[in-house]
């Protein structure tokens, strides 16, 4: 089945972008599932349980986040993508099934968020999304592979370093873990600021 | 990575909606998960636990109606949006997180529902949900920042009444359930009519 | 908020469209969420297990090509329509509604199909769903008030006529259930040679 | 409902494609689902409860190629697509419908897999699946049925051969499961270079 015009294809690239956006958009709503309320006995003891889930709100909304910001990278790859092949498709798939493997991870940190291994796993799983999510940028930017043509070598790389803050933020982590499970949760937080600043550099730098 | 046209990107846009959608559609349909029949012993059993169920159904019901027109008003500030920015992404992001939040609020009402605690939890969840879509008109609208520049003042401020009108709703509500918790829900069902004489009041005020 | 070209937006038209795929969708492939494998002690007890779940099997196959059936004269209703106001979206939100529903059903049926009163639950839900249907298309296609004015009134009729075919043979299967609960569940089958028989005799009749 | 232009109609193919992907992103995000970490006593007994769920995971990511892989085929078989007609959305739908059900084969595989039964059941499900795409292939390309007018009689067969490539490799570690079911979990691995190879074949044989 030898298509025409294969490469350039607009319809197929969209359909890509489509099929990734439904998987992120189900695997960020699927986070929520995880929070369950306690059996209660009484109404009276409804206010407590609702408040002693609040380890499962943080452990949402740092996923929402997390995953969030990653649907925006995705967002940002893939408007530049122009083409696409089948190692990019591929690629594409191995960075779903990280985000489809998000969930698991969350509930794990929303059940055990206090403990060394249980935010040791979560970085671990992040980290590896975020470098497969590199990986990406770089195969469809070097040389300009599969990106449009009027990106500088200066944009690329500024994309590949904004691409990496993620991963390495997780990466810098771990070491925090031996301090405090929360301490490093806490600066899981630094993604965004990096990130802004980043920008900020790259527009005004 | 500087795109080239980024803020006036149509596809670009399309894709936020699109993911908006994605995720408002996942959690609007979830909200039926939580209807389980109870186990039953014997086939005559199950008309009586199938009527058992309807504070599900009238919390799947009154949940699936408050969503959807969620929905709706999403679909009307995005049908007015030009233009679009990082912090539109990040409010937006906000607001699907809320949303993705509603199933587990739903929940609690649907199994609590004559409980005053149920009730103003879900109230508030809901009340917060709107006031974050407000927050998004209000920055896309303000001085036609990101909006179609055809828009009259007018129409914004009526834009800005329309995605007020569920939050008060909700916030007013919150008083009734100190006399019954059935009182708040069934005020809730305010916001139809009054959104229904908002739009009259535009049309033809 | 009075948007340009408010009724002819064939762009807000899409997105309801998308939005109800979606929520379709998702509520299809949940069909399949309630099969699950009950516990087995040893390697020698799974093809027993695999085999007694064959009423949940046939249960969500029947369902799945009834939602999918569903799915499809939504596909047709709304290749139709060129306008919509706020009575199609509501009308449409209703039809979703009904279709996130489905699943509950469903699992009622696969659970006690062999019990009248599972059945009749059922069939009652999927009547409902197709009226509502076809209430969408009565109101859409009634003097052209929203769709294509090229169709013709025969067209018109036709379409009502094939919406209505569901809800009446789930209609018409009601009475079967005192026969038997799989007499009724066959009944269902005449859905597709009804549907066939009407686009025969619209083309040729 | 005659409408103008059936056949050739650009906007509802695009649905029946947009649907698609919505079904098979859903039930390939799903797959994580059956990931569950199991109840632990102390935060000790976390790493060990996180590595003995690793048969989950190889089944999670086996699934989650498989699926891919059939997603991947889907977007090649559409994208030679022109046109429509029921038959074509009826095959599709069954095709879903196989789709929908892997995540019960999953969880088996995940739960059993170990068993010569589950991997089966697994490879069975697979099969079917992969022979209805074949068929809805064969269906579409067959004298340029549905397809576009440009591909070749070569290009059309080669299509075939890919699509029975999968069936064909999950037919052959069926008598594999009597040597061990990881014998036949490692066959499955020959889906890809065979496929790679076909493509090769393809341009340059």
């Amino acid at each position: 089945m030898v298509e025409p015009q294969q490469e350039a294809d607009q319809l197929g690239l969209e359909r890509i972008v489509f099929f990734s956006d439904a998987v992120i958009a189900i695997a960020i709503t699927l986070l929520a599932l995880e929070i369950r309320l306690p059996e209660v006995h009484s109404g009276g003891e409804i206010p407590g349980a609702l408040l002693s889930l609040w380890p499962r709100y943080l452990g949402f909304a740092v996923s929402f986040l997390v995953v969030g910001s990653y649907w925006f990278a995705h967002h940002r790859v893939f408007r530049a993508v122009r083409r696409y092949n089948d190692t990019l498709i591929w690629l594409n798939i191995l960075f779903l099934l990280c985000i489809a493997f998000v969930p698991f991870a969350s509930a794990v940190l929303g059940e055990h968020g206090n403990e060394r291994s249980a935010v040791f796993f979560y970085a671990l799983v992040m980290m590896v999304t975020g470098l497969i999510q590199t990986l990406l940028w770089v195969y469809a930017s070097r040389r300009h592979r599969l990106i449009d043509p009027s990106f500088s070598g200066r944009a690329i790389r500024f994309g590949t370093v904004r691409a990496l803050t993620p991963p390495i933020v997780f990466l810098l982590s771990l070491p925090l873990i031996l301090v405090h499970p929360y301490a490093a949760m806490a600066a899981w937080a630094l993604i965004y600021p990096t990130q802004a600043a980043i920008r900020h550099a790259e527009k005004f730098g």
